[in-house]
């Protein structure tokens, strides 16, 4: 069969990665498919920089349109990240009849909707794998394995970064700012690290997730977003106590009053699997109404492991690339007259238990004052801890957890005790999920 | 589109779940896959029994043979199990041009190699995500979403009642016989569990995940079996001491020398990720090498989670029906012409660690004596830990835990120990997997 010409826009870390794989597995990929599946074309910034794969038969250039444009490129793989130059490039691949394979989570988040509508009326594929929780098979497995299942939840530790500085914070007690540091100096985290400890790189992740769970439009603005920086060491090692451990979560949840799209600390049981997913690596909890709960995990970035994403929806296409199958899936798993609106909740709808840390005075009758706001909000209550003073303060630390409810009920009791003239600081709340 | 007319061979728990969940989902299937799927035959033992699905609007009949030769029947879904008519029906159901979708592992493991042979020869599909592991989609994940790699190892708790028996072995310090015992009466073990306790039904799943992996032709007789019945509670507490888990794993593993296929009871650092599968639970780690350790965890079985994988299987179907697409990917993850054998490694070359218990006479010089045998054969000990003798006993554990090493060489040295006068039972072996 015809050899498969692969052009890669942008030859870095996950560029030269994808050529270096499709280099050394080789044989192995043509037993796979039956065809030669060669990069025969790259873009790169600098002609001259040291690459991860072997270059001697790769025509390198520093026009990328020069690839999109190429008559013999029958994929086009977009690795260079960002969102306009990116968004050009891909269209114009799409309006030249070629398929794309993208690792490009910001541009599907925000741009999906249009790239998809255009993809679908060349009769292309824009397969984007590797975009959300590297080398997970995350997205097939939604799309495919789990199609006969109503998705109930997905629940994804879907940033490295921000599990790498969770997963210190807890085990070696260092503070949010000194592994940030760290992370930076090991290249696990940007210079610029807001996209990571902020969330969003996990909100353009979580968006994805969702439209793909609900076969909805990908609608990145109406996420729920909150990053780690806030995170103390102190919640970090009471929520220990308490038999929990905080993960920072991307969560899609269908209820009945619509969906919750939210991305935030939250604290998981220490029994559950993905609460013992620790150090760089992803996890996708994925909830279906037949399955139940299943758990996908493993690394999330990297040159190799979103490779290994990159190049198996390369080969997703090689196998139908013949046929008229190469858009067997239709790109959110739903067909695109199937892709429907839905309510999306604001955050005080949300339906979850809450952890939530107060500093009082340590002065009788403090606790039932306390106690007595949830009460009147029919909040009930999973526990209460009093934690001792620090020697020479007299404040003390009062936890609540409660049990599932609606989180603006749970903000109107914070608002109350935070007025209360005994308590001093304002107060800690971190979601509590189950996941039973 | 035209409906997609589905009919299912036995309609017990699997079947009777298939059919469910295909009725339940229906509207969401069909956003999905942009056409009807119906169940409109079935084949039963009792026309009168209970049934778990509405079966207003589905024929029932008796004749199995009915539903493969029927005209209308698009998809073929064989959940009657054993062997022998299974096969028959499936080899008559592919003659007749038809797809068939498969739970049925000891028929795909023992008779696989024809009956791909016969769909390839027939120009149609034969199915079996649901034959391992339940509703994990590991075989989509392997064949496809993994197919950029090279497979070093897949090691998998693919056997849920095992996994309870251990589980409940451990937390609870019950005996092997006491839990087998409760399993049987909730319906998680066969009244003859021996397929489940001998590791027969492991070994036939890991028959099936060694050959996606390494693309070789199925040989369910050359895989090392070992089963959990001789676990005895002493070794469970003592692993657990040494911080470790005991869990009944199929290991296929790729070496230089040949691929080791082997299922075992294994000891796991407790720190790792599936060293934390409780309970019914399955759980396959596939290690590949771009992705690195990937960990793929739900339901191994029950109705509804199986039925989610045979439902994945029929849409998957249904999704290239009308094109060429249909088979795009080969049974066995690998073209036919690709499927070559490779040597099978016997036990005794197995590249392993090994956890060694001894029970020894408690004299001076004994622990020196029996730790020159493992000098003698160049072994190197990773640890070796002395019990203290039980009250009125005289005789105390002796535990070595070796360095990876040929089995072989192990055996030996376990041979010189057990022919020593001071050492009286026959020693426990327990190989010891990183997984790092």
């Amino acid at each position: 069969m015809k050899t498969v010409n692969v052009g890669i826009l942008g030859l870095g870390t996950v560029g030269g990665g994808t050529a270096l794989v499709l280099q050394r597995n080789a044989q192995e990929i043509f037993r796979r498919v039956g065809r030669e599946v060669l990069v025969t074309m790259a873009s790169v910034r600098n002609l001259e920089s040291d690459r991860l794969c072997d270059c001697s038969n790769l025509s390198l250039t520093q026009d990328p349109f020069r690839i999109v444009d190429h008559a013999d490129i029958d994929v086009v793989v977009e690795l260079i990240g960002g969102e306009s130059l990116a968004k050009d490039l891909v269209l114009r691949a799409i309006s030249n009849g070629k398929h794309v394979v993208t690792a490009n989570k910001a541009l599907i988040a925000l741009h999906g909707n249009e790239i998809f509508a255009a993809a679908e009326a060349n009769g292309v594929s824009v397969s984007f794998e590797s975009a959300v929780a590297g080398g997970i098979s995350i997205i097939k497995s939604m799309r495919e394995g789990l199609a006969g299942n109503q998705i109930e939840m997905v629940a994804g530790i879907i940033n490295g970064t921000g599990n790498f500085i969770l997963t210190e914070m807890r085990d070696k007690g260092r503070t949010f700012e000194d592994v940030l540091a760290e992370a930076q100096a090991l290249g696990y985290a940007e210079a610029d690290p807001t996209f990571d400890v902020e969330g969003i790189d996990a909100a353009h992740k979580l968006t994805i997730l969702a439209s793909i769970a609900y076969g909805t439009p990908l609608q990145f603005e109406k996420v729920y977003t909150e990053g780690i920086s806030a995170l103390s060491l102190t919640d970090v090692a009471y929520a220990e106590e308490l038999g929990y451990r905080i993960k920072h979560l991307g969560i899609a949840k269908a209820t009945d009053t619509g969906l919750e799209l939210r991305v935030h600390p939250t604290l998981i049981p220490a029994a559950r699997l993905i609460a013992n997913v620790n150090g760089v690596m992803n996890a996708v909890l994925v909830k279906g109404n037949a399955v139940g709960n299943t758990l996908h995990y493993g690394a999330g970035a990297g040159a190799e492991p979103t490779a290994s994403a990159v190049v198996a929806d390369i080969l997703d296409l090689v196998r139908g690339i013949d046929g008229a199958c190469a858009s067997r899936v239709p790109h959110l798993g739903f067909q695109a007259s199937e892709i429907i609106e839905r309510e999306v909740k604001a955050h005080a709808k949300f339906e979850t238990a809450c952890y939530l840390r107060f500093e009082v005075k340590d002065v009788a009758g403090v606790m039932s004052k306390l106690s007595a706001e949830f009460a009147k909000q029919n909040i009930s209550l999973e526990g209460i801890t009093q934690k001792e003073p620090k020697a020479g303060d007299d404040l003390v630390s009062v936890i609540f957890i409660t049990q599932v409810t609606e989180e603006g009920r749970v903000d109107e009791v914070v608002a109350s005790i935070e007025a209360m003239s005994e308590v001093f600081k304002p107060a800690v709340k971190i979601r509590v999920e189950h996941f039973n």
